[in-house]
């Protein structure tokens, strides 16, 4: 069974003139294949002169579709047309498949920004008569509307996030640098099961935000905005703690309504720039209005992926789609009060992700 | 100061005709640099509709070289003669240095099997005087001989590998599946500060390798085989267990007195050619010579880095290079026996890299 919505790829394709997608990052191969990526190279990629490669390959007419990894791959069954054998080339094999299936001549969207630049060559070589377009849109376009279980899993890397940076900061606590505390975060996240990513860790009234020898100190606020992910899902959340009688808190709070409030004029039809007008208008409407900031964005297996949200933008947003939904503080005397979490989009409103241990930790 | 050997870099440089190296992978960035890559972006690259690119450029001439990496990025001194500002293109921005440096029309040597495609168009574009050609062999080669700090990092991420498996198999033990002992390993290298690449996971008599559903059964032999990194520099260890008294254990221990005897044998000025006849030597005289297999490959940055292994092979082994050995026994009715070590090589003979946990793990 196709894992993804082949109507909105056959449209995309259509729009973009695409005849072909052939996607080679783990994320999109991923997608395409219904959860598919050689293990021994989920988490690194690079390994003698080279790196591991895997193509999956769409064509419009969905029974020409096929898969080819390199050596070593395994060979369980998937959705596509054809799995090719695993051999020392999978450009030079994709090309070959393409050319049996009347496609040497085709309209190839490949990933562009990721593609290596070897085997872009391997494809010109091999396919001279082929148009290589960029398919980074396309696939963010079809990745854009997520299904039940896709959301189910973005709301689990979203809760094992939150729960990670909880930990941090309560069993952490005052006194340890934010090098520490986030490292208290990637063991957490990894203890739940989760890859970790970045955690950036800010203690006020520091702007820095980067880990390093600064202490959390009694009586100062600190945030930590981490992401992680799972088989390829992100999360991206931003939590807060310190003293219990704060403007740090106060401040933290304000966002935490602010976002509560914009959830409940969130769903399926209002536009992005709807929700950018919104979004600034709630953190306008605070005590610290002039030093507000409100970022949304798309998240899913990429962060800032489909749709854009601009001020702007008249695209409407559809059930399934995600948002991540950063409201933040930048003042001198206090520091950067942030509070992140991400929504997904519902016919009649909206569903937070994973809405785990949003509350102030209070310590010291 | 120069962060790697100088006069070896002129020296691949002069003999492969290539007038600057522009590197644009994680670990090789790192290494030219000496360390550096934007934190935010270590563990995964893609955000938006591309990815994170740094590039670290060096000519012959060392007072050329820059580095350029994205908006974000940080501003931490380095060597490199010039750090531009980070911008929305470091491709094109390292195109217009490379030109203001006389450098347009050079023969300019980039990682053909990792640049991003669009990076190279772009490279193309606005250098189309420029001959690009690649740089994985050079940099694998450059990267060889490790310095003292390189091989205290492989020390210590060889002994967190090892560790992270003994207590995954201790404190597992039998009755668990592979999938949950790999998971195991991965926690295990996670709490121990260092980053998990990957687990192959073993129960005897079967051959299979991939973690899955499969349970450790008492009575049975158990491999793990696993891999991860500190700095992007890589560990690759395998370590059994099982019955105390079982023909799998007295394999595992040939393999160990194998590898011993080996290690008194290596040692700079060795040819690689030697070292894989000796190691299938040592091999083949025990009980089960034939059904065993000698594999050693150069390790540091990359699995099966340079020097090449191979039993033909002239080349001589330095001090500072590091080798991974992999001594295995396959055979149906015990499974698959296999114990894999590193070791540097130093001006009289060689040092076990973080050589720990090595004995067999009884259990059940």
């Amino acid at each position: 069974m196709v894992p993804f919505d082949q109507a909105r790829l056959e449209r995309l394709m259509a729009e973009q003139g695409v005849d072909v997608v052939l996607a080679s990052t783990r994320h999109n191969v991923r997608y395409l294949t219904g959860g598919h990526y050689f293990h021994f190279f989920a988490r690194t990629q690079r390994q003698g002169g080279g790196q591991y490669l895997a193509l999956a390959a769409v064509p419009r007419n969905m029974t020409d579709s096929f898969y080819v990894g390199t050596r070593g791959d395994g060979d369980e069954a998937m959705w596509v047309g054809e799995r090719l054998p695993p051999g020392a080339d999978a450009a030079a094999a994709a090309a070959g498949a393409l050319r049996d299936r009347g496609l040497g001549s085709a309209t190839i969207a490949v990933e562009m920004p990721f593609l290596p630049a070897a085997t872009y060559l391997t494809l010109q070589r091999e396919l001279p008569s082929a148009r290589l377009v960029d398919a980074t849109r396309l696939l963010g376009e079809l990745r854009a509307v997520k299904r039940p279980d896709e959301l189910a899993r973005l709301g689990r890397v979203h809760r094992v996030t939150a729960e990670a940076i909880r930990a941090a900061m309560v069993d952490g606590g005052p006194g340890r640098t934010t090098r520490e505390l986030a490292a208290a975060v990637e063991r957490g996240v990894a203890g739940r099961g989760a890859v970790f990513l970045y955690c950036l860790a800010n203690v006020s009234p520091s702007m820095v935000r980067e880990p390093g020898e600064q202490r959390w100190i009694p009586g100062s606020a600190l945030h930590l905005d981490a992401g992680c992910e799972i088989g390829d899902y992100a999360s991206d959340i931003c939590r807060m703690g310190g003293p219990a009688e704060s403007e740090a808190r106060a401040m933290y709070e304000a966002c935490v309504r602010a976002q509560d409030g914009l959830r409940t004029r969130l769903g399926a039809g209002m536009t992005c720039g709807e929700v950018q007008r919104l979004g600034e208008a709630l953190m306008r409407d605070t005590p610290w209005g002039g030093a507000s900031r409100f970022i949304a964005h798309g998240l899913g297996m990429v962060s800032h992926e489909p749709p854009d949200v601009e001020p702007g933008s008249a695209r409407v947003l559809e059930p399934g789609m995600v948002l991540s939904l950063e409201t933040e503080f930048r003042r001198e005397s206090v520091g950067h009060v942030k509070f992140e979490d991400s929504v997904a989009i519902t016919a009649t409103g909206c569903e937070g992700l994973g809405d785990a241990a949003r509350e102030w930790v209070t310590s010291g």
